[in-house]
């Protein structure tokens, strides 16, 4: 491509990026050279992010300080933790409103294919918080995929002999699915999980 | 979302740009979050972008100097002007490898509904290089869209009485397209335009 190596460069950096090729990064970087402010403020805010964003100690959500700002919340009740895959799991979560409890996060799943076994992701931190936090009841809110499943399973195992509650989100049809188009596994679930209306 | 403050603002950049949403801009910042180098990386490149790239004084083309990589080079044939819409369209050509003329860039079409008049774009340089350059060929290459051909008829029209020759890029089948799926005035221009091959 005829471009001068800066443009070369932005476009090798950009076509890293999941999800964009380098047709789309060309755009974005031919966008960009026609907006100056916007290049600078995003360049500024991606240098800012890299230096002041860490994991919460706690639960291993994105924090600014120490703690995230759920952990540092005294509103949050305590007694409950919501174990899930990453951080963006428990954005959903809490973009939909329904969980008051503090969270951890595992910042994975257990897949001895990718060499993620239970040390790499943080399951032993969950344990701690349990023998020294007052936690009565454990959420396993792990998407209901294969590596999701076995990584529920192996928690689950891990909290036999605890004796607190151990829970997961309950799965079945989607709202707005229709029962023709869902899947076999999905419609065993909703029918081994059916709710009794009367 | 229950993303600390520089993550937000990087969301929020991210999702500015054309073709991405607010999710996979969070996609992208949440990947972003993991490879602090490829941050640093993404962020340089596009303050050294910003810094150095700038039109060439002659063809408008991006350029790091004061002329673009094509106008500083001596092999090319400089009594060829290309005309295109934007530094993309010039890389595409270059990318095929068919012209070895120079280029004029006009960094946008006429579009009196968005404000853009002959002043906007770059048509009275194109004018001025050929009092001052040896040109003997002006080749449109503006796309067969409704402004490019609107702007390329307007172009025309101000090069009547220039002495040299005007051309425009041929239109016809793309090649791999079927008749059958093209469209009806691809298709008369395919006919007006048809090659002798006896």
């Amino acid at each position: 491509m005829a471009f001068p190596l800066p443009i070369k460069r932005v476009i090798a950096n950009l076509s890293r990026l999941p999800g964009l090729g380098e047709k789309s990064a060309t755009r974005l970087a031919l966008y960009l050279l026609n907006r100056p402010e916007e290049v600078q403020e995003l360049a500024l805010s991606l240098l800012e992010m890299r230096e002041k964003v860490r994991l919460c100690q706690r639960c291993f959500n994105f924090a600014e300080g120490d703690l995230c700002a759920i952990c540092s919340d005294p509103a949050r009740d305590p007694s409950l933790i919501c174990v899930v895959e990453d951080p963006a799991d428990l954005a959903a979560i809490e973009a939909a409103g329904v969980f008051k409890g503090l969270y951890h996060v595992l910042h994975g799943l257990l897949s001895p294919r990718d060499g993620l076994g239970p040390k790499e992701i943080h399951l032993e931190a969950l344990l701690r918080r349990l023998q020294t936090e007052p936690v009565r009841e454990v959420l396993i809110a792990l998407s209901p995929t294969v590596a999701g499943e076995a990584t529920a399973s192996y928690l689950a195992e891990l909290l036999k002999d605890w004796t607190g509650e151990v829970t997961r989100l309950a799965c079945g049809l989607a709202l707005g699915m229709e029962v023709r188009y869902t899947d076999r596994l999905t419609l065993k679930r909703a029918f081994l999980g059916r709710e009794r209306i009367y």
